[in-house]
């Protein structure tokens, strides 16, 4: 592409840098840009460098805040002893999205996967095992993706917790909510036979 | 969406303004951001503030410049007396690509579509209107889409031109090159029948 303006050419290509965005949209959206008002284009250029300077991780958990702790970790009326597992502050806010939990969380960041260079020392664990060292905490729920990096992580993490005398879990998998048995993969179809629950206990999950 | 950070919210909020991208995508986009180098961010942020206030609209033509005139009105090789209209930067990006057009461009920035509240007034034209009264042009080539907003803007701006005493040409509407015959549309079809070219000149074409 040949642009007319050197500033529309830089401005497609750092647009283009994002993930999932080609050159044919970055233009798109530059020529969008073009069309707004400049109060509208300063507001998106400065709430970007806002969240590259303002944003920083909770010290306690890892998750995204505004301050050194997060929300989540100051609220008294968590549970503090209870402390859910999760990659990526997305998983955070899908879980307080179901409005079910009310323990805290450890957002490790990444998960194990020797195929893009990622070892244990690059997950955020520290402040978890040091809770747990101090005796804070009572029980870890393992909340990874059911992928083989989810697992790998879950066991790497397993290990390094089980003989501290916590309570070690791992949300359940299975067969979800309205899908058909038919069209559920095999791995899934078994373990979900091996880890059946009793029928009154299942009633009631569906009933909460 | 609960988010952890007001900064995080914010970005969200404006990048999902943008066309095209959900809520979804601007948290992927902003995550991806929170990774980068602050530098990185800023090189974003700034050359989205140098887009708007530095990037004009040449006065000659209405195409996007750094200048008061873009480099093809300004370039003295260009057959100022042969204008291409054409709807968008895009389309003189497209046109520019092929390397085969010597004259200049009016790009008039938008399609007279009732149903999008445009109208002839809305239209780049005057610059052209104004060197068309003063006796600056030859020919005018419409190369507008081939929909129907294109069709009606380019009847407006013909029946403005007509008694000018200028040459008016519309960009040739037929069989795409790798087309198959099959597959192509009837009013095409019709058309490239009715707009049938002598053989020897096809050929030409089809080696140029």
């Amino acid at each position: 592409m040949d642009f007319s303006s050197k500033y529309l050419e830089k401005a497609v290509l750092e647009i283009s840098g994002l993930p999932g965005i080609g050159r044919k949209t970055a233009l798109r959206l530059a020529l969008h840009l073009l069309r707004q008002e400049e109060t509208a284009v300063e507001a998106l250029s400065e709430s970007l460098m806002d969240l590259k300077k303002k944003v920083k991780r909770c010290q306690s958990c890892g998750n995204l805040s505004d301050r050194e702790r997060c929300e989540i970790c100051e609220n008294v009326k968590r549970d503090q002893s209870l402390v859910c597992v999760v990659e990526d502050i997305r998983d955070v806010m899908a879980i307080e999205n179901t409005g079910q939990y009310k323990g805290v969380y450890q957002v490790i960041g990444a998960l194990i996967s020797p195929m893009d260079g990622v070892g244990p020392s690059d997950l955020n664990l520290q402040s978890l095992l040091t809770k747990v060292e101090e005796g804070q905490v009572q029980e870890v729920i393992l909340a990874l993706s059911g992928t083989m990096e989810g697992e790998t992580t879950g066991f790497y993490i397993y290990k390094k917790l089980k003989d501290q005398g916590i309570k070690l879990s791992s949300i359940a998998r299975g067969i979800a909510v309205g899908d058909q048995l038919e069209y559920t993969d095999e791995l899934t179809l078994a373990r979900s036979i091996q880890h059946r629950l009793p029928y009154e206990q299942s009633l009631q999950q569906n009933r909460s």
